[in-house]
This record gives structure tokens, C-alpha cells and sequence, in this order.
């Protein structure tokens, strides 16, 4: 259910990305019971200069290592759970070679649970 | 009005592109009365590894033909309308060659009506 | 806290997208009063016929120098202020070279304020 949109600059190494990838699904098993198997992610590498980013806006300070993370997802998660969802997309992206914490971007869009198809035709989530 | 965004894996042919833009289109409008000219579609196709998918959620068989399909369009349909919408594309969409019902995922994002500027500067569908 | 998605045809000179991103940044400062340290886009090229537009909807001409722009921002914005935005963002594009205000797309898509992470996994709007 949750679709993941991931954007990194084109010079990361492409072995890096699955990595990536793992990572903030990890994080979505984890803080907010997303199935194992539910995991849909498109992961897009940008030139320079086409992923643009402020490298010190609220005093934190990016480099071009960032990965903006956005993911929409069903309405229904509490603020305790985002947060902890946030946190951990960042621990377990930070764990990474070349990913600091600094560079983790995560913006959430969330959707009514009826609007999701996984195939057939079907919205499976609609009550 | 709608915004729709289309994510493929880049081993689909070109060439099967406009015709998967049209299925989408036709479903819009049989089935939300979008009109025939409010067509905006992004169209992207990825190397393999960058479109994630899993193949079994759900106990829906998805192979590397998977579509994504994600619109961002105007709050107001019902949920029986959103039903006919998802139908009707993963119809439409398998009826072209190399694509299976089951690999069609569809997710909509709803936004309210005046979040909308079809040129000019004007928010036309505010009121 | 914005995050811009824009996205234009390939033959658009790579020279005049950080033109295009200071267009539309400048008039979420202005309108909306995004801090102006507070910069995140995505600026993405594509070839023919995979960005689809109509030439025609709404009676308003349109040609391949369209630029489509997506922004997802916090809720809390008053319709004015949206209205604003919006002719900013036209009037701000149409001065640049190859851009007319016809070719000036946007969608507004609005999440609540504690759904944005700008690093080190804290979610820095959430009350």
C-alpha cells in the first residue's frame, strides 16, 4: 500500500540503491505494520542541479548524498507513528555508506485506505 | 484535472507507451466524467531495479510488465465510482499486448478542487 | 516543506531549468511565505509524446515548452493565498525565455503539517 517515491543525484553508485530501497522499507514494517510483501518503490537518480535541495535550511546540513523520500500511504497512522516511522527511515537509511542523517528527507501524502489497487482491477482495501 | 503519473520498467517498448496513456485516459473519462480534452500524463520508464515490486502480495501474481498507475485528481468521486475507475483501467490497460490485469496497480491521490491551474495563472476550478 | 515535482520536454535547454526552479521558488516565498532557505525540487526531462498534454483543454493554447508543476505543501493555506500562488508561479515562469503563461501547469497537493522530515529523522513541524 504505501507507493515510495525515492530521489537521489545520479552519482551514487546504482549498487547502492536496492539498499536504500531495504531501508526505508524496513522501516515501514517496522513503525507501521506494512506487510513484508507490500512494498511497491520507484527509486529515480537526478543530475546535479535537477535534485535540488537547500544544504543548510533549518540549520541541518545536506550534501549531495541527500534521498528525498516520499511516500503515500493510508490514512489512519497517529503522530507517534509517523514519528517513529521518520526516525526510523533515517536510522536505517544512515546505516548506509555514504548516507548521513542530515541527508534524509521524508515527506508523507496520505490517502483514504479505499484508494489502492494491487491488481485485477480491484480496490482490496475498500471496506 | 487529473495528474497522472505512469511508471513502467524500461524493457516495455516505446511504442506501447501512448496506447497505455490512452487506456488510463478512457477509463478517466467513461468513468469519473473527466473530459476527453483534460489529459496530462507523465510517462516514465525505469531500469530494472528501480521499479520495485513485489510479486506475490496479496497472492497476486506481478511480473516485470507491472504498471503503476497514480492520479492525482479532484475529491468528490464515491467510492463506487472510484471502484468502476480502477476497474476500468486494469480493463483497459489488459487488453493491450504483454500486460495482465494483474499487473496493474493503481493508487489516487484526491485533492481539493481549487488545487488546480490549467494555464494563464488561474485556478480555474476554484469557485 | 514544499516539495516540487516540474517537469518539462527534453528539447527545453538544460540551461534554463534552474531558471525555471527559481521561478516557482520565488513564488512560494512570496505568496505563501516559504521560508526561503526552505528549497526542495525535482526537476525531471522527458522525451516526446511521454509528457502528455492537451493543446486545447480549457481553451487555453498549449505547446511543448509546458511546464508541469507539482507541489505538495502543508494544509493551511486560504484560497487567496493558493489563488496567489498560482499567478505567481505563471507570472514568474512567462518571463523566462520559451515560456508562456498557457503553458504553465500547476497542481497543489496539501498534507498535514507533521508530515515532513527535512533531516535527522524528526519529524521538525510536528507540534
Amino acid at each position: 500500500m504505501p507507493l515510495v517515491r525515492i530521489d537521489v543525484l545520479q552519482d551514487r553508485a546504482a549498487e547502492q540503491l536496492p539498499a536504500i530501497g531495504d531501508a526505508v522499507h524496513r522501516a515501514l514494517v517496522a513503525e507501521i505494520a506494512v506487510p513484508e510483501r507490500d512494498r511497491f518503490q520507484i527509486i529515480a537518480r537526478h543530475p546535479p542541479g535537477l535534485l535540488v535541495f537547500d544544504p543548510e535550511y533549518l540549520g541541518i546540513h545536506r550534501t549531495a548524498h541527500i534521498v528525498i523520500v516520499q511516500i503515500t500511504m493510508s490514512l489512519g497512522r497517529t503522530l507517534e507513528q509517523k514519528k517513529a516511522l521518520i526516525a526510523a527511515i533515517a536510522r536505517n537509511l544512515s546505516a548506509l555508506p555514504d548516507l548521513r542523517p542530515e541527508d534524509v528527507f521524508v515527506n508523507l501524502v496520505e490517502v483514504v485506505k479505499e484508494n489502492w489497487s494491487f491488481g485485477n482491477g480491484i480496490a482490496q482495501y475498500a471496506v
